[in-house]
């Protein structure tokens, strides 16, 4: 009978099955955690620019992931506004808040699979 | 009743979930991918040196994985020699053996995971 692999480590009680999850379309990336937290930051502020800033990632990134996004879809996931010297206005669509919506519960079903898969570690 | 998330995409047919499986100890990783196939092409090569050059991944880069791996087990996963013209003589110990199998099976798991998640998003 093989020991429990938590027993190979010098710390046992801390050991944890990690893991990150993203959708695909072809084979590149789509959707994943960074676009979420972009995609409701704009929705709660309006703005590519100020989600960008909260997130600490480059307006130009946040603009690249808007395009991605809107580039693979049939409809658009954000509805940007551009210019305007107070900028916001930027929103999501209905069809954006489904995808977070079903991704959030994906990562739920891939939290139990984590703590299951860690538990198994114990054994 | 939502559409599919398949079915916002221009192409339904290539959506694809996906992702990353590994261990931490403490919230550090520990464990994932990339010290499974180091392990293997030690155990493969002999060679910590040969193990590296395979996966591209820099000599520095391969011994602070080996380091962090062996600091953190009661007993090493590697017993690295070092030194000899020739090189090689670096084996992996019983435990990685294991442990390389226990992660492999955790990955079926994730793959079956996976796959599931990726037909839930064409319904």
């Amino acid at each position: 009978m093989a020991s429990p692999v938590k027993d190979f480590l010098k710390n046992s009680g801390g050991i944890k099955v990690n893991g990150t999850l993203w959708i695909e379309s072809d084979g590149q990336h789509f959707f994943g955690p960074g676009p979420v937290e972009l995609l409701e930051r704009i929705e709660a502020t309006g703005s590519i620019s100020t989600a960008a800033k909260e997130m600490k990632m480059s307006y130009k990134k946040a603009w690249q992931l808007v395009n991605n996004l809107n580039a693979q879809t049939v409809k658009p996931m954000v509805i940007p506004q551009v210019g305007g010297e107070k900028g916001g206005g930027s929103t999501i669509t209905p069809e954006a808040i489904e995808l977070i919506s079903r991704y959030r519960q994906m990562r739920e079903q891939f939290t139990a699979f984590l703590e299951s898969a860690t538990e198994q570690l114990k054994k």
